[in-house]
Formats: structure tokens, C-alpha cells, sequence
């Protein structure tokens, strides 16, 4: 079936409808979280598979950028990694390092954090696929694939609200990963956007691009599947984390 | 840390460890289904999202064989895909074609089985992390990689003699995937085990043996943590397969 061709404001207008039906903050795992609902090792369990996808994010950001063919593109998307690597001596403090300040002060210890051994399978699949799929796409879907960014700024102000109301454990500090993204997510999304709206001139084209962010969304969803499964239904998980391991030695 | 170097038998002791700690057939779900304690849609949940992984199977053998620069080798593994993909008009049918006649015998339209739109994101992330792993890691690990078919004559017995017993709508017929697997799993994993037993002869090629089972047995564990969490907890997924939808017309 060929689809018919979309005006820019209506391609919008679709994305935006997929965001509403499958980002993940429809997802019952950020609703405990955001509630205050969760335990810590919920929480914990929580920060050490997210930062399977922060590390996966300069690392499909150096894909894209290595698939830019194009100054001014490399210069905007070279941006993206400084943000998550930051610079020499930690100034600016770059996104990983701030996700490690969370995990830090849940108790993790650095080495087991990156060292990924406790993350759960489905978390890590999920974010290879992410990589895999920047990799193996059209430049277009690659980039389209990050506008999931358009619908971040809202679960991270309902996140940082929600956590620090719920928990004593967490603060603006050590969530301070989330303040800097309510900035650079809008510049993020607004370039993308611009650049899908742009190019994306065909009915098939249209069709990817409404694809990749669907695919986005589904790798956001199931991360928290994954974690919901092991540790809030309590579904067995051979050797991933358990609550108590992982932890610095005080 | 470095590990000691394991003999052959050591190192197929550390391997079929891995099984009895991670293979799929400690799985939750498994259980279930084997005792007969899935609903009809649970069944057919699993045969559709199970038809993912039957897809990459051809796909990653295909990729394995394209890396072996060697005749004999090349003979030994070719026959794995005339196993799944069979020949023409079907004779021998394929591994492929006969899970299509046990999804036709729950009611699933084959166009939507084949298209995989129904299918959980979580399964196709770990199906396809199976694809590059084979693709990307060295070829030692990519055949270790195949020998959960250790382990499979067992589970494929049980599941066979629970799921003939346990549910009115199987039969030998259409479970017949799973028969062909009782020669052809054994053939293969003895093939697959010598080869690791001859090649894998430092302490660095076992841990990448070792490391590669533990791959496998966390894609086919990742794939039941989806199913079971949707379709047996009642998860959202938004676009999975719905019962009801995705039926044959009759």
C-alpha cells in the first residue's frame, strides 16, 4: 500500500501522534518511578541499565556523524557527543559522567557500572539495536530515529519533580544529568526535526521516517520492560544484578 | 584476571555448566507451556514471536558460512540452512515452513506472521543482536555460539510430551519442527562441540567460547522475559499482537 504524501506540518503532526501512543512515559515502570513508588534497588536497578544507553548514545552519535558527508551536518551533530563525553578534566562535565554521579550515589561501584556485567540482556539488545540501526539505515532514518528527543523535556521535568519529591535518596545534584538535557534535547529535536522535515519529500521517505521513530520508541519501551520483568514481577534473571552486589566497599 | 587453560573435557564441563544455570528450559514460561498451563493465546503469543527467531536462524548460519574459508567446513554447516530453509516444493520442508504449519494451526494468517508486525520489539532485539553477533565476533565464537542445541534434545522432548498432553489444539503434526530437531540438534552440536574442543586451546579462546554460550542462552532467555511479561503479567506493548488480531479468515 503507498501512503500519500504528507505536507511538513502533517509529517509533524504524525510523529508527534507516535510519541503520544509508545514513548515510554506511558510506560508503568516511569510511573512508578516518577511516583516515588519505587524502592531504592528499584531505582538502582533503574540507573545501572539506563547507563547501558548512555553509553550507547556518543557511540550512535560518532556512527552518525561518521556517516555525515557534510561540514556544517558534522559540526551540529558533533555537538550531540561533547554533551555526552563533555571535555578534558571533566569541563564540561559530559552526560556518562553525570549518569555516573547518579550511580554513584546510589552505591554502585564505577568498574561493575561500566563494566556492564550486571545489566540485564533485553536492556543491552535493546541499546545494540539502537547502534546497529544508525548503522545499517538511510542517514535520514538515523537522524529521525533521535526525535524522540521532541518528547523528553516533559518525563525529565515530571522525573526530576517526581524523584525528588519521592525519594530522600536522590537529589537536583545528583539528577543533574536530567537538568542539563532540558536544554540541549529542544536544540536537539529542533535541528532534527528541521533536517526531517526538509528531507523527507516522499511518500516512502515519509514512511521511514515514521518507521525509525516508532523503532526508537519500541527501544525506550522495552528497556523498561526488561527491568520491570526482573525486578518489579521479580522474574528470574541468571546472572544479572541482585540488590547487594555491585556496591563500593565504604 | 586470567583464567587457567582447561582441558577439552574441562572445557565442555564449563560449557554444559552454562546450560543447566541459563538455558531456556529453567525459563518460567517454558514451564507453563510444557505443563500444559498456557492459555490458547499464550500458545499462540509464543509461536508467533518464537517464528523471529526461527527467521535469523537461516540468516545467521547463512553469515557463519560466509566466514569459513574452508571447503569441508562449509559442507558440514551448509546442511543447517537446507534444515531450516528445505528445498524446492518443499521437499524436504524446511524448519521454517514447518513452524509456519504450527502457526497455521493456531489460526495466524501466514502474511502476518511473516511480516513480524505483530511480534514484541524484545524479541526482535534479541534475534537480531544473535545476527550480529555472528557477524561481528570472531568465528570460534560464532559456532560456540550454536551449542544450546546441547542442551535442546531435552526440552524439545518435554515440551512435545507437555504440549501434546497439555492442550487439545497441538498435534504431532503440526509440533513437527521439534521432531526433526531430536536427529538433527544432536548432529550438530557434536559437530560444533569438537570444533570449540579443537580450536578453543588458550585460556583467552575458552573465556570467548564460555562467553559466547552465555550470549546465546541470554537471547533465548530475553525472548520468554518479553513473552511472559506481555502476555502472561499483562504488560502493555503498544503494536504487539492483540489476541484476535492477525488470524486467517476462514
Amino acid at each position: 500500500m503507498t501512503a500519500a504524501l504528507l505536507s511538513p506540518d502533517e509529517l509533524e503532526t504524525a510523529l508527534r501522534a507516535i510519541g503520544r501512543e509508545r514513548y515510554h512515559d506511558r510506560h508503568p515502570f516511569h510511573r512508578m518511578l516518577h511516583a516515588g513508588e519505587c524502592t531504592i534497588d528499584q531505582v538502582r536497578a533503574w540507573a545501572l541499565n539506563r547507563y547501558c544507553y548512555q553509553r550507547i548514545v556518543p557511540l550512535k552519535d560518532s556512527t552518525i556523524l561518521a556517516r555525515m558527508d557534510d561540514t556544517e551536518l558534522r559540526r551540529e551533530w558533533r555537538r550531540r557527543i561533547v554533551d555526552h563525553d563533555g571535555d578534558v578534566g571533566d569541563i564540561p562535565e559530559g552526560g556518562l559522567r553525570a549518569w555516573l554521579a547518579l550511580t554513584d550515589s546510589l552505591g554502585f561501584d564505577r568498574t561493575y557500572v561500566r563494566s556492564l556485567d550486571g545489566a540485564l540482556p533485553g536492556v543491552r539488545f535493546a541499546c545494540d539495536a539502537y547502534l546497529h540501526f544508525v548503522r545499517d539505515k538511510t542517514l535520514l532514518e538515523a537522524i529521525a530515529s533521535s526525535l524522540t528527543e521532541l518528547f523528553s523535556p516533559t518525563i525529565i521535568a515530571e522525573r526530576v519533580q517526581g524523584m525528588i519529591a519521592g525519594y530522600d535518596f536522590v537529589s537536583h545534584d545528583t539528577l543533574r544529568y536530567f537538568e542539563k538535557r532540558l536544554t540541549q534535547a529542544p536544540r536537539d529535536s529542533d535541528f532534527a526535526l528541521g533536517y526531517v522535515r526538509e528531507h523527507a519529500t516522499t511518500p516512502e521517505s515519509q514512511a521511514l521516517v515514521l518507521g525509525a521513530l516508532r523503532f526508537k520508541c519500541d527501544m525506550l519501551w522495552a528497556q523498561l520492560d526488561a527491568i520491570e520483568h526482573v525486578y518489579v514481577h521479580g522474574g528470574p534473571s541468571p546472572g544479572a544484578w541482585r540488590p547487594g552486589s555491585g556496591m563500593r566497599r565504604e
